[in-house]
């Protein structure tokens, strides 16, 4: 009966058909040794002379990195062995003999890794990041799923260049154009509306022409809005997803995150709450390190990372002004030059991975701040119909899936957190 | 303390408030009905002349549909109302009046619907569809996961025109050029030999210039695969699949097929083992209704509801010809003119809603293909190298979403079955 490696601990005792492909082989005289990877894990199947079939002994001197293989043999508990079970193997049949694998455990630049992405998944630390990701992306979606939360699936192709032209992608949409969704965010106030809290959850998609290692073209942002809430029923939102993700990954990832030598005591204490910072106030913390700070600009990544590092928890910045804000930031009523809008930066110089806030929710107000950015009223037509019918306070935030990979990893850069990466300059394969 | 309206049966005896919008109200006398919606359902909220609040009582003849209140009140059981609780309410707060709601409960012609789909979507029957669709998205999802399946997200942005620039959309990519995903496939077969069993799920992209109850321009599809899997592992595994999110969805989400009106029992016998007909013999039975039918070719939608009618459940036809399927599809190794695919035809003449089947795991034989295709070699570089490292056979197959939401629901045409849906000539809202 055919198993995968991950089920092994379920057969113990019993003959099982393994297939895969060669990890690593190695002979000591009477005794062979095969590692398998199967995509699930790894197992050493140790072929005895005397116990085996005799022709797999034969075949074994045949085997070459990632041959696609099967085999048959008896599982058994060995500590000492990947995964803590091995296979007293008997017989082996060789489906694809490899010649010159060209990704070899010799070092390879980065160029030569991404233009061989399709078998550069196969390598150890590369299928750890994405059972990482696939942990974060499966946590993400339980948490709103449990909580009563509604996926609004945002569409992808959008009418009109809302925040600009300068980033976005155009595609001839018939005998119109289309322009593809860099948020969702907009889509979702209509769907709070409609279904009290909700989310999306999809490739967002982002023309930058400059090579970071924070930036991907394609990246996946996953995005709830809850009608009724404010900023800071946001923030405590956020924390508590961020903790949830956090803390159910590095349970159920502590393989993998080993494999990638994620130091976890640094993640173990990232539970809510969150510091709140005000924005004044993170500006004076800043300009004590960086006195070339000016009050009411945004942060670049240093000075994110001034205020990341005087916490061992994500930090939320709130209440930037209003005036580096988009234009559906809700300006504080108590002071209109300050919006209710809040950033949260990692751990350890990762940076944002939260943009979120409360909308303005006053039509007069939402068409004022859309004259002042120089759009166009008519765009926002049906946008601004949720002030006209039922209008309400919300609040919600967007996270980026990559750079919170990157950061629960603790790779240095975005371009190893999702499968096929696209970059300024790269989209292959 | 703001509690939603479908967690109402944990209030019992309490005071609480509820926040949402006016779906209906009205007086009679000494008692006033407010019917509130508040996205995760509606409850009767009942205002008793001498026991709420005076100003309350006063404030209730401005209410319009679709205003926005907040208000007070005890939760009581009540058979009779929506959800089986009521609220004996006391205050009434009037957050925002609207005047002239668009959508009125009399009848609206589709593009009326259509533009103002933002608001569209707060009413009943199209808040039920969208909740299906996240249920089965949900169970999708589920359904993978718990089967140890690893997410590998495909890119949206890709290299080359695969399969022809006919239904492709097309942007500049920086100095480049890309087009946007019809598939995710290929590069789950490079997933699965990194990752065993791997599935994708995102959004793909048909430029069909054809207005059609089945087809969108932009829907989700799922995209399973898995190596060392043949055609009939996949079908059982497709099978196994469909009866999962069918009987999932009919048992989590039976108010809401209820408000769509769907007929259960045609979908309570959706149990696999599903009927398997060789493409020969659909060709027979089709013949016997339509006698213009060439064998050899693709079924049309009518074909198709010929077959399925002659089940209580959903039916693969397999073996198409090899002629008719794309490149990558193998090809019977006992006869090369049938391919080893498959096709599943829901019931009731919803048509196929899964196409599928084995790769061609042979480096010959596909890189013959892709010539008899007129295909550029270079194109599929990296798709062959996974016939030169390791080739293995496997097998996988999309469901489309859209279609599937279309056929739980019982809705006649796609459109109502994404919250924001892209048509031929409609990207709005």
């Amino acid at each position: 009966m055919h198993v995968y490696i991950e089920d092994l601990s379920k057969h113990v005792g019993e003959k099982v058909e393994l297939k895969g492909w060669v990890y690593n082989s190695r002979s000591s005289g009477k005794i062979k040794f095969l590692l398998l990877r199967d995509g699930t894990g790894l197992c050493q199947c140790v072929y005895f002379k005397g116990e085996c079939n005799p022709e797999a002994f034969e075949k074994f001197q045949d085997l070459t990195q990632e041959s696609s293989v099967t085999l048959t043999g008896t599982v058994r508990e060995e500590k000492r062995s990947p995964g803590g079970f091995e296979l007293g193997a008997e017989s082996l049949e060789i489906l694809h003999r490899v010649e010159d694998y060209p990704i070899t455990p010799k070092e390879h630049g980065t160029d030569f890794l991404m233009n061989h992405r399709h078998l550069w998944l196969r390598s150890k630390r590369q299928h750890a990041a994405i059972r990482v990701r696939h942990e974060i992306i499966s946590s993400i979606r339980d948490f709103f799923n449990g909580r009563g939360f509604t996926l609004i699936d945002a569409p992808i192709f959008t009418p009109s260049a809302c925040e600009g032209t300068s980033t976005l992608f155009e595609t001839k949409y018939f005998d119109d154009k289309a322009y593809l969704s860099q948020s969702g965010q907009l889509y979702m106030e209509a769907g709070a509306a409609a279904f009290g809290k909700v989310y999306c959850f999809g490739p967002t998609f982002r023309a930058e022409k400059s090579k970071t290692r924070r930036h991907l073209i394609e990246f996946w942002m996953v995005e709830p809005e809850v009608a009724f809430a404010d900023l800071y029923q946001n923030m405590e939102l956020a924390e508590q997803f961020v903790e949830y993700i956090v803390q159910r990954t590095i349970k159920n990832r502590e393989e993998e995150l080993k494999v990638l030598e994620r130091d976890l005591s640094k993640l173990e204490c990232v539970k809510a709450p969150f510091p709140r910072v005000h924005y004044n106030e993170a500006v004076q913390i800043i300009q004590k390190e960086n006195p070339n700070f000016v009050d009411g600009d945004d942060f670049g990544a240093p000075d994110e990372t001034i205020i990341s590092s005087k916490h061992d928890r994500p930090v939320f910045v709130h209440h930037f002004p209003t005036a580096i804000k988009a234009f559906y930031m809700k300006q504080d009523e108590k002071n209109p030059a300050e919006s209710m809008s809040c950033d949260l930066l990692a751990t350890e110089g990762y940076g944002e991975i939260i943009g979120g806030g409360q909308r303005e929710d006053n039509l007069e107000l939402l068409t004022g701040r859309i004259d002042e950015h120089k759009l166009n009223q008519d765009d926002f037509k049906w946008y601004s119909d949720l002030r006209r019918y039922g209008t309400f306070p919300h609040s919600g935030f967007g996270l980026g899936v990559e750079r919170t990979v990157a950061w629960i990893c603790g790779l240095p850069h975005v371009r190893e957190t999702i499968p096929f990466p696209r970059l300024y300059g790269r989209h292959y394969p």
